[in-house]
């Protein structure tokens, strides 16, 4: 096709209607102008192909995408494109992305691509359902009105019977953490069937419960092909559980959305941890970023998904973990406000910065800064809990560790990162 | 936890066992040693965590993941690791990918990491079946001994309405395209509803298979979230229909597992398209190889991939896509062979160099490069037909092109390389 061709989806004098989809792209051409690149973006995520055509039906025609903005932005530049919603089917999270998130990747005319966020109109939106609990309604399921949530992976990830794996259990619910969580490789296996843990956990799960009169949930790793994923959710929900874990991009997209439907029916809310998304999100030039599939994974609904903390062991700055809270956190139409998950490297120690940093509507995890306490996971637990007590309270740490000795002892292993 | 324990995931005088799980990994260390960062990977990605623990179940110590090879590649380090079979639950690729390229990627110890290839034991392939058709299946049902199969996607690939996408599939079909092809984005919409279209299309190739005596197949993208998959492949089936097209990166892992079993029951065999693999596959420095997907796709059961084709217009060099193809045509256990899927930019002039290179069990996919000849889609098909021919004669395509005006026109239009 000629480049005349591609830059007929060019004109960046055209203002989108409010009824297209608006995608902005970093990109690097490779060997083309700027205009063509962006012409190609428009033309391959849409209606494209590269030669000249015997027909061009009425419909292809209203479907053309264009780019409206075009400007440089360090080595490369950012492109906003228009999309008609004819080019997209009704409430189908694969097909948008077989579009916007497809083939443009691996253009030869493009050095690098990154899809950096894109905005649905209401008419698009509406067919996506979001959460269904969402931040207010977990909070009112858990009976926690204005904390974080706490949460606690048993480390090492792997390797636990049930019977271990049901002791540390009750030592972590014990010790005041709400939420006990499953790691994301940790599923079914010959020493661990899901089957013999769902039934055991939630056993325990119900004593603790009594014990201490809060409740207590259990974040089980349904994750697997979806025919595998919907037994074990309806397990869950025959135990009384009202959660389940998904690791939703391993998972993908197609079996997500089918499963916030069946978890609907059966009344859980879904955890989403997120292993992988830095295999295409990290190269700040190519992929995409995780503020895209953050919205896209609220769009279909999951209750809360990790975020990233801008204090632990994995990459994510601050600006970025900020600007995901938020957008998890901010009004968007008819769909509900998801809980952000602080995980990896977090110890006690931590609590106040990133609750400074972040607020208060936060699922706080911490697994190893948990566990790893000098007197066992129950005082891991407690020492968490007082440490977010305490930032909550404006006291400060060493101050509440001098009534606190399993905080003591957490911050003596793993230090203190006094607020700013 | 402190470096000497990384370490104790490294053992450079390890031999692996005939029953580990063996990936191979390039990384480039941020700030430690590259003993370090390797012994981080298996760490995370198998049992472990960040800090010094209360107990270690039996279970655990066995699965700790070893790195037994390192060697200094380029700017960065290759890494093999063996992984006990006790960490994976049986015949789970999301589980799979959850540990070998979950968090991994994201950690900060790390500025780099690329999945290259992994090497299941049998004791692992045996819980997957593979594809149901593979090379020698479709062949058999497409009547199509020693040709490579052809494959055209009517461009521009959204807009068309039922009935204009009949007339073109019958001209395709007739001027001798084996297989028609939806393309990724192109799923049901107001102006097409998938129910409508592949009433129709069915029907329109049972009238060309009666007047051409050839086999027609239609690759029909069923792609959607997996409830409505199943439902569009039990249409497909109920119609006469013996392919549906997934696209499988955006569909997700989950989804396809479970689509393999459907499409069994239904006698279906799966075209995989990969629109968004490029997202992670690209950079030759960070993500996951294409080969290694090629491999996680075979070992689920698609029967036909897209490969690339090292002459048309995406990314792709021709050692790559050899190398993937090679392997996809291997014998691998009891695992069937899958057709790699040429396609991109691909013409009729194009056919005798990419027949030399790739050989004859090659699905040649060709959009505009048939779509838009100057006499129309039917003419555009014979002259790839033609083509093909030509290159598995032996015969020049100018010397074809004088009893061929239709390869002669797309030769004119396109050009013609050489083969070497």
């Amino acid at each position: 096709m000629k480049v005349e061709w591609y830059l007929d989806f060019v004109d960046l004098d055209y203002t989108p209607g409010r009824d297209e989809l608006i995608v902005e792209y970093y990109f690097e051409p490779n060997g083309v102008s700027p205009e063509e690149a962006a012409g190609r973006i428009a033309s391959e995520s849409s209606i494209g192909t590269w030669t000249t055509l015997w027909k061009m039906p009425e419909m292809a025609k209203r479907s053309m995408a264009k780019v409206f903005y075009l400007e440089k932005s360090g080595e490369g530049y950012i492109a906003k494109i228009a999309y008609p919603l004819t080019l997209f089917e009704e409430g189908s999270i694969v097909q948008l992305l077989s579009a916007i998130a497809g083939n443009i990747f691996g253009m030869k005319a493009l050095k690098n691509l990154r899809l950096l966020d894109f905005h649905p109109p209401y008419e698009y939106l509406r067919h996506f359902k979001g959460p269904q609990y969402g931040v207010k309604g977990i909070r009112e399921f858990m009976g926690v009105k204005e904390r974080p949530l706490t949460a606690t992976v048993p480390k090492p990830k792997m390797g636990w019977s049930v019977d271990e794996y049901a002791e540390i259990a009750y030592e972590l619910w014990s010790g005041g953490i709400d939420l006990l969580k499953d790691d994301e490789n940790f599923t079914s296996f010959p020493f661990n069937r899901f089957e013999e843990r769902v039934k055991k956990l939630y056993r325990i799960r119900d004593i603790v419960e009594a014990e201490t009169e809060e409740r207590k949930e259990y974040l089980i790793n349904i994750t697997g092909s979806v025919d595998v994923m919907e037994k074990r959710a309806e397990l869950v929900a025959n135990e009384g559980g009202q959660y389940v874990m998904i690791d939703i991009i391993v998972t993908g997209w197609s079996a997500l959305q089918y499963m916030r439907e069946v978890t609907e029916d059966l009344g859980l809310a879904i955890h989403a941890h997120r292993a992988m998304h830095a295999a295409f999100t990290r190269n700040p030039k190519h992929g995409i970023t995780m503020y895209a599939i953050a919205k896209l994974a609220r769009m279909i609904g999951v209750d809360q998904i990790h975020t990233g903390t801008a204090v632990g062991k994995m990459a994510g700055d601050y600006e970025e973990v900020k600007r995901i809270n938020d957008f998890l956190l901010s009004k968007w139409e008819h769909i509900r406000e998801v809980f952000p998950v602080a995980s990896g490297g977090l110890h006690p120690g931590l609590m106040p910065e990133l609750i400074r940093l972040f607020g208060k509507d936060l699922v706080i995890q911490a697994g190893g800064g948990v566990m790893g306490h000098p007197d066992g996971p129950r005082a891991g637990a407690k020492a968490l809990r007082d440490a977010i007590d305490a930032a909550l309270e404006g006291v400060d740490l060493e101050e509440k560790a001098k009534s606190s000795p399993e905080l003591k002892k957490a911050l003596d292993k793993w230090g203190y990162l006094k607020p700013k």
